[in-house]
């Protein structure tokens, strides 16, 4: 087993729990903090950080996990390998605004390591506003690309891609929201230092909390009509149905024993659903939904003049 | 392909729906009704009913559906079949009160037919208190035991263990409500006379609305307070995880093409999350939990004194 990875890996996820924790409640002024620690009854544990009742975010949390086991057969075919024990360990993260105006916020990075002597990484950060501004997706593509561009093992394009293909809902045809990153198996194949893998992510969840604050300052006060806040709760209600009926993490998670409470962390505390609801023509409504309805190859934000 | 008995079956469940909606809107007595009939891309199609703003029942819906098409992968694994083309007709039906003294309600019949010459019948009908009534879970056992106890090919016994093992939601270890009858697969075997499954089923489905009144009416003008909107926020939160991570037909629609819509029609208007939500001991919230927390063998209503 890898053991140093993971070991090394565990250490950095945990600052960056520390640090990101901190930043967000520096940076919201008014969050309230819960922190549940945990033990896996197959194996390791986690520590998982709520963080709710704030100026800018209504629910949210940064989750560290470190879990170790015997491959079960969910494991065996998700991974597709035929080794015997498992170790893993990631920090994840969803933040729900009050402000429909500010978007919802994802991050995941961690690292697997397998008795076979394999490892590898994985992660992102993708964005979902209640409603897309162009500009704002781009200087978020931007900023993700910006961290990209400083690792040789990162591919900010085969990421971009990866991330509209991944936060995709087929049942709604539609993106989640303006996409962002996603990666897997980062350093599966050989080929990659370890260290070169573990500092990308590092480097990456280190920039959480300002890549959020950059899109979130200027609409915290941004006004809100109800018929903002009832759009709020039905694209909070789309963000349920991707987490629950497609995000692989998530399924896989809820299948194979995970800590139920710290994967449903990331659903909001409030969501909505009305039949058939369609926008009016030529509305702010309407135009996110055109934004979002654009196929599995999503949008080339950092493409637009 | 058994084409008679889907032709008899869609008559006789279009019957069903039209006397449902006609019962369901006497009962409740201020709700609005959307129809919204749709054709389906690979043949067939379908009439949803949307039921919604009235005096007990928040958001709901009666949707009756046939369709038939080629046998794709899906389905191939599904219904563990190689037959070519399937037909199917159904009706179906969720409803969500206002109040959370009264319970959700779930209703679905169908019938399939494939082209090697197989059919069979499926369906059911279960009740999700936010608040379990252990005598009106009881009451409501024996109104399915009346039912059944009238056809040869029902089982009581035997339907109501499928429910609580249908309705059950592993990653919460909870069961969806006080359970119900839940069938499939009735005639596929052989030995099952075709008509006789089908009375089962008319005669089950016919008896929704009035199984639903009696065990709404005493509790639709119940006092409501806010910390009981909230326990229904968060029991909405979980009949909607249940739906989307575990409930076959939700799935199975959603993954092979169903229309989204008519199939997410069982949502609530709202639900609530909240981070490892725990009522006070000896609370009413607590009682229920308790219930739902049996395990998958669920509780054996009518054997309660």
């Amino acid at each position: 087993m890898t053991d140093y990875i993971i070991e090394e890996a565990k250490g950095a996820f945990r600052r960056i729990q520390k640090e990101q924790v901190s930043a967000l409640i520096a940076f919201d002024g008014q969050l309230s903090q819960i922190r549940d620690t945990w033990d896996r009854a197959g194996g390791g544990g986690g520590d998982t950080r709520i963080l709710q009742d704030g100026r800018v975010i209504e629910k949210g949390g940064l989750n560290f996990s470190a879990v170790e086991g015997a491959v079960g057969p969910e494991l065996r075919e998700q991974m597709q390998t035929q080794a015997g024990r498992f170790s893993a360990t990631g920090v994840s993260s969803v933040l729900h605004p009050h402000n429909p105006h500010v978007p919802i916020i994802h991050m995941n990075v961690r690292c697997f390591s397998l008795d076979d002597g394999t490892w590898w990484f994985g992660g992102g950060i993708d964005l979902t506003p209640h409603y897309v501004v162009p500009e704002e997706a781009k200087a978020f593509h931007a900023d993700l690309k910006a961290v990209c561009d400083r690792h040789a093992v990162a591919d900010y394009p085969a990421f971009k891609a990866w991330a509209d293909r991944y936060f995709y809902s087929p049942h709604r045809a539609e993106s989640r929201g303006v996409g962002g990153i996603f990666f897997d198996h980062l350093g599966r194949g050989g080929g990659v230092d370890w260290q070169a893998a573990l500092d990308f992510c590092v480097d990456l969840a280190g920039q959480y909390a300002s890549i959020y604050a950059r899109r979130a300052s200027a609409f915290v006060d941004h006004p809100v009509s109800d018929a903002e806040l009832n759009w709020q709760g039905l694209r909070r209600g789309r963000y349920v149905e991707f987490n629950l009926v497609h995000d692989r993490g998530t399924r896989f998670g809820l299948v194979s024993g995970g800590r139920t409470e710290s994967i449903l962390m990331s659903l909001p505390a409030r969501a909505q659903w009305s039949y058939n609801h369609t926008p009016t023509e030529g509305s702010r409504e309407a135009e996110t939904l055109d934004c979002l309805k654009r196929g599995e190859a999503g949008t080339d934000w950092l493409g637009l003049d």
